[in-house]
């Protein structure tokens, strides 16, 4: 939908600064007229590409939701694989998760519009695995809701612990996140492995 | 500290209105008059007792943290029995990992005092899991940091997802959520075996 006229890119600069106004200060904490200020644009403006503030979270979450999926690729029959790449998404991009942690502290499930992509995302991945428990390459007595929430739960392990990185000092950094992301690597592993080890018919 | 002379009453009485406000509405967003008010006192009177909000929250937040130690308790021997406590404590009080959440959100690693409880808790937890490693009683391959970091995010699984039982009929909740809590002990029990079944020895 972006292209170059004037009115595309100034709705494209308003995302931009809500991303990062979002990331920083939560939703309640956002302010419409810093975005305005940051995005070159007026707050009437900003209000007639987006109805609320509200509105405009949801559509900077949705969008980052959306790039996450596609920078992680969830591959059913290599979740340690695919914890490995959340990991290394959210170490990258501490602001990204925290930009999707304020959407589940501030919005209530009874916020939620039924087509909300948090929503559809899950029931995808979750039919996802319930597909690879029914080819074999999953243990089937796990509920696939558990083994979502569980892969995510441990992937995101070091995505919000700033300060457990902050005494280490700068030369030892790359060493010690390496052990951080192997060690949530081979929890992963241990818990649902990796089918394509096991299944050579597989490419 | 707490006695029943009004001075302290009115203390207390911040401290829970505090604890309520924090939880719904963060750092950034609590209001000290609204803390004022719920408490009947005055503005005033919260900063005579909390030169700030960020160290009033300080406060409240640490006695939290000493509130979850209490109630779950930590036995480096039986850490899938740990994780079943967490879990009970923060569905039974979601309110309150909202509490602490906030915090990890909106305070930095530089802000954080040297005596910070969070720190003081983590580092305490680490020597007793590293005791239990020399005891035999818990793989030593695992750094210790990386053993309570997955439980605690195994345990808190559930803690803050409500819209995935939002959508559960309300006769079906206990069952749902007996299952939810089951697969995390189930994880931790994989991960890091309770000790005690291997262990005679140990009452």
């Amino acid at each position: 939908m972006t292209s170059q006229t004037g009115a595309d890119s100034t709705r494209d600069r308003i995302v931009t600064a809500a991303t990062a106004e979002f990331s920083r200060h939560g939703i309640a904490g956002a302010r419409i007229d810093r975005i305005a200020k940051a995005a070159r644009t007026s707050k009437e403006r900003v209000y007639a590409y987006f109805r609320s503030k509200e509105e405009l979270y949801r559509f900077v979450s949705g969008r980052e939701l959306a790039a996450i999926a596609e920078a992680t690729r969830m591959d059913p029959a290599d979740l340690p694989g695919y914890a490995g790449r959340i990991h290394d998404y959210f170490t990258a991009h501490p602001e990204r998760h925290r930009l999707m942690i304020w959407g589940q502290l501030e919005l209530g499930p009874d916020d939620a519009p039924e087509d909300d992509p948090v929503r559809q995302t899950m029931t995808h991945k979750t039919e996802q695995l319930r597909s690879s428990q029914e080819a074999g390459h999953l243990e089937p007595s796990w509920d696939p809701l558990d083994v979502l929430i569980l892969v995510n739960q441990i992937a995101t392990s070091w995505a919000n612990q700033p300060d457990l990185t902050a005494g280490v000092p700068l030369h030892e950094r790359a060493d010690y996140m390496a052990a951080r992301r192997a060690a949530v690597v081979a929890a992963v592993q241990r818990l649902f492995p990796t089918a394509r080890a096991q299944a050579g018919e597989r490419r």
